[in-house]
């Protein structure tokens, strides 16, 4: 059988999440969805990252084994013309038969947008968390550095879910301002369950002034989610990239 | 009474419209149940532009004559509350008591966008024409010449609109691209019904090579509407400036 790898972007606003679900529309039900119009057959999808309800991908990747041989220059286009106007293939290519979306990972990249104005945008409100406040970027910044490397990041995990480990190492990360649109790109090479959200919601705290200088290595030594700030709202969040 | 303005944005995409109708949400309809929430009864709202289905604004203008003295500052946060997330009350203030939102207009500037690439992109389907081919940029700004200054524009007004007269005069037609997206920015004194997505349907024929050079000056001063190009679809097109 040949394994087919899809890199898909989608708006994941109406959409409740990623994962294939009994009730409401999915990103994976979509797709499975017009690789059955196109094959004439289910399939099982598998996708890079389970991104929840509200929360967008530039950059998704999946996987199937495919049980019939489609021309592969026109996947993406034969697929494209099944999905909503909110999904898109952007490329459909063979793989290795053993690569698989979700175990061969070795980084992935998300980004996590905060419109931060006096006054809001009806154009941004899809797609970046609005805050009517200003944020202390250069303490944000500052604080950040602690988050950087191989640590427990059990304080960022979602309370009611328990990944065997919750050791992770953060490779890189960093904030951008332009205008008022700030962007929180943080890589690491495998992420907890909300645990973007959860650092986001914390850096926020800090950047008000809600949190002193040295929270955020306390939080992260803690290892205790209540002590962290809140969980950032599903909007801002994007998947960016997915290294192999 | 005093004669409140309103500048407000909106993504037009999930409205019937600017207008009010019977049936649907439009977005005059909604900023009048806003005010009705505030002021504790109705009040007519009289906007410059009544923008299509899916046309959005980034700078609509209208008024309406309140009934009771409500603090200014507060106003637009007020109404704010009480709007969807898509539509934004960027600026409420007292106008002169004659000030007629629609009547005293000296010029409009409306953006239209066109997303031009092999590739779709789900990030900008809301606000963009898809186009999987390209565009000979050059060309179109060429042709475009033909269309500045005081003309007739029957030839781009919507066949079953008449207007008293379809003589408008362009002020300014640029064309500038960053990367694929392709932004058309059309100022004049005033527009005839789907002027500028007839005008923007025309522009592409000639960029895709429909038509031959000299096309436009012909199609204007033919002042037939069956010889100019299709009507762009209404996501592409934003209402972004109103001058008085």
């Amino acid at each position: 059988m040949n394994t087919v790898k899809l890199t898909i972007a989608y708006d994941g606003t109406d959409y409740r999440g990623w994962q294939i679900q009994p009730n409401g529309k999915t990103v994976q039900g979509e797709i499975e969805k017009s690789i059955r119009k196109i094959f004439g057959k289910d399939h099982r999808l598998h996708g890079t990252s389970r991104t929840d309800s509200g929360v967008h991908a530039a950059c998704q990747v999946a996987h199937f084994k495919a049980t019939r041989v489609i021309p592969i220059a026109k996947m993406a286009d034969a697929l494209n013309s099944a999905l909503p106007k909110d999904i898109v293939i952007l490329k459909a290519e063979y793989a290795d038969t053993a690569f698989h979306a979700r175990f061969d990972t070795k980084s992935k990249l998300y980004s996590y947008k905060i419109f931060s104005s006096r006054q809001k945008d009806p154009f941004h409100q899809r797609y970046a968390w609005y805050l009517s406040y200003k944020l202390n970027l250069a303490l944000m910044r500052k604080e950040a550095l602690a988050l950087i490397g191989r640590h427990d990041f059990k304080a960022f995990q979602a309370s009611d879910k328990k990944e065997r480990s919750s050791i992770r190492k953060i490779l890189e990360l960093n904030i951008v301002k332009h205008k008022s649109l700030i962007t929180i790109n943080i890589e690491a090479d495998g992420f907890l369950y909300n645990m973007v959200r959860n650092i986001v919601g914390t850096l926020v705290d800090i950047g008000r002034g809600y949190l002193p200088p040295g929270s955020m290595k306390k939080i992260l030594d803690s290892r205790d989610r209540t002590q962290a700030g809140p969980t950032a709202p599903p909007e801002g969040l994007c998947l960016m990239q997915v290294k192999y």
